[in-house]
């Protein structure tokens, strides 16, 4: 079977094309087009400063039908006012022109740096030239998912198939996050820039409800930086071309399921790809006292730079793990715990455990590290991904914008 | 008027002493003893996992009164189970011995790694001597601020001189800290290793509340990486030898306002010495919501590591600034928002404002950075400290432990 992409689901078109916004000669505008009007659902960030690109596409989103979507990358059109609203609904018309159909079908999204006016001269060019050159092929969907990278350094997709209903249905995404990568587990739930194609037939209220189920256990589980962007967005187009349903309890568990693979898996790519990441770090927290405590944990820990600094240092210095638990906020009692890393015991029952720490260093110096945390007072479990921290991080993030 | 100095204010005795517990031949034990029992106050962190010494010393400062204070570097004394307890207690035998009081007088501090038992012998030798170099001049006093610092690169100390009731009152103190700084705003506030003595006559309950409000403006207004440690300790001895006390809210207040200073000058110094710091960033909040709301901008604008490299990279990227302004949980609407980069207004009412780049890079690059984020939604109004985020700040804490 060849590789499936963004448009391996039936009904769906992408391109991407270069508009001049990125320094790098490389796609910067990018359309993904259904061929009918798709159902649609969205989460968006919960920042209270929303992009504009987030205000219109919260909008055309609203009744749950979208007939395509315009993203542009190298500027956020965040912090921009009026004129930025004006240029989020340009983008819109635009795209419409080229799809056929109106402006309130379209969703926009943007990224890049926050407070600068979009150049609606390329961005106009763009559109036109990307409606043009919209296809079906490989080639096309990988055009779009390079439009929508920033700092990143690979592209993000995933995809997958599941029978339902004895049809072949089909789940793709691509996804953009590198850095300001900080997603809050609020509703409605915030990401990054995402976006999801399936062929199933589904009503907008059932692809809400999964997408929401499904963000929580992936992009909702991610963190680079803590720092929620102010125009995250996940978008999910179903096409209903595969003559499948979500018909029923079995249906929906099975698209729940293939979705949530095809998300977590886009969510571990955005970790391996954190500003200045040389390596995922698992963070496994189980027998919290609830799994709200359990995500408070592996957040918490996730998201120290002292953590991050030892992982990159390959440093079994499990003392900054324990403490950052302790500061989490909600329940923890470190003379119950015990602290796994690459599966080597280093803490127990609030007493250092023997281990050599040569070897450990060694098993740590991996592409993936695998904390786990063991607090022995309920049933909470989670699991949260976060890279470690290097110098390139502080490299990429401060040069980024003079 | 020769320098103030720890045992500036009457009736104090300091020293520190090498014990062999850091690398460093510098000093890494060290005392401030009474010559009287004193009266105290303390403040202790908030974490869930609590050091051995800081479950010693919350029970023996529980009546308000103190002989000494004993305090190694270079070994945090956390997560030691029973032995490290042990261990704790034996500190202030040791101390109790030399002082020539019991072990419930002494209050014992440790910092350091995490994890690992003390070498008692080591500390055993380290307290003898210790006890037999005390002095009441300047020397002894920078003995002790030098024992307590870990990766601190220089001391910290702050004194100052009040009158109260005719009488000329000295407050003077010093603390350690430069990683894990992130104390928490609960209650009991949360600090990092300081010790303050007077030689004002106060009872400890007069003590403990100028004790909380003074950490509230000053210690509990810091962060280097928002990690709260262990071992946080913050405490104030009060020897009454000047012969003025606390007598009249006229005196409290003036007690108040001088110990205020000592703390934030204090804080101040932890900031700039943060790990890694090349400058210190000052946030301050104004017309927030409420004060919570005002403190919770502040601190999240302050933990932003994209906002830390930017002003590491002397980068006006005050995007950064504004979208962590709207993740911090609380009240904001960018709408109405001015902010100011060493008082330059670089946006204005949800817009970007024009200003010069290049011109404001230059600002920037200076030992202290002024931001200032006008909410107009209310009264709130806080001030945060922080540092910049460096490429030695990865440098630092990859390479700490192995």
């Amino acid at each position: 079977m060849a590789k499936l992409h963004l448009c391996s689901p039936a009904g769906f078109r992408a391109s991407g094309v270069y508009a001049g916004i990125k320094s790098r000669e490389v796609p910067d505008v990018g359309m993904i087009v259904s061929d009918f009007v798709a159902s649609a659902a969205a989460t968006f960030t919960t920042n209270k400063v929303v992009a504009a690109p987030v205000i219109v596409g919260r909008k055309h989103i609203a009744n749950g039908r979208l007939h395509g979507i315009v993203v542009n990358a190298g500027n956020a059109n965040a912090c921009t006012g009026k004129q930025g609203l004006a240029d989020a609904r340009m983008m819109c018309h635009l795209a419409g022109i080229a799809i056929g159909c109106d402006e309130t079908q379209v969703l926009p999204s943007s990224t890049g740096i926050i407070g600068h006016l979009l150049p609606m001269d390329k961005i106009e060019r763009a559109i036109g030239h990307a409606g043009h050159a919209l296809g079906r092929d490989r080639e096309h969907a990988l055009n779009f998912s390079d439009a929508i990278l920033t700092t990143d350094l690979v592209r993000k997709e995933a995809a997958t198939t599941v029978t339902i209903g004895g049809k072949a249905v089909t789940i793709a995404g691509v996804c953009k996050g590198s850095g300001m990568i900080g997603p809050r587990m609020a509703v409605p739930h915030a990401t990054m820039l995402a976006y999801l194609t399936t062929d199933v037939g589904a009503a907008p209220i059932q692809l809400r409800k999964a997408l929401a189920r499904a963000s929580d256990l992936s992009f909702n589980a991610v963190t680079v930086d803590d720092h929620t962007s102010t125009n995250d967005t996940c978008v999910l187009l179903a096409s209903g071309m595969a003559g499948a349903k979500l018909a029923n309890a079995r249906a929906a568990a099975a698209f729940q399921d293939a979705l949530n693979d095809v998300c977590q898996s886009l969510a571990y790519q955005i970790a391996a790809d954190g500003e200045g990441a040389t390596k995922v770090v698992k963070i496994r927290v189980k027998a919290a006292k609830d799994e709200m405590s359990a995500t408070a944990i592996a957040r918490t820990i996730a998201n120290s730079p002292l953590v991050k600094c030892a992982m990159h240092g390959n440093d079994p210095n499990w003392g900054r793990i324990v403490s950052a638990a302790g500061y989490a906020g909600v329940a923890f009692d470190p003379d119950r715990c015990t602290l796994q890393l690459q599966g080597v015991t280093v803490f127990r029952n609030g007493k250092p455990a023997e281990f050599n720490a040569a070897t450990l260093s060694k098993k740590l110096d991996a592409k993936e590290v695998d904390v786990l945390l063991d607090c022995r007072l309920g049933k909470g479990q989670a699991i949260c991904f976060t890279c470690d921290l290097s110098k390139q991080y502080v490299t990429i993030n401060a040069d980024y914008h003079t």
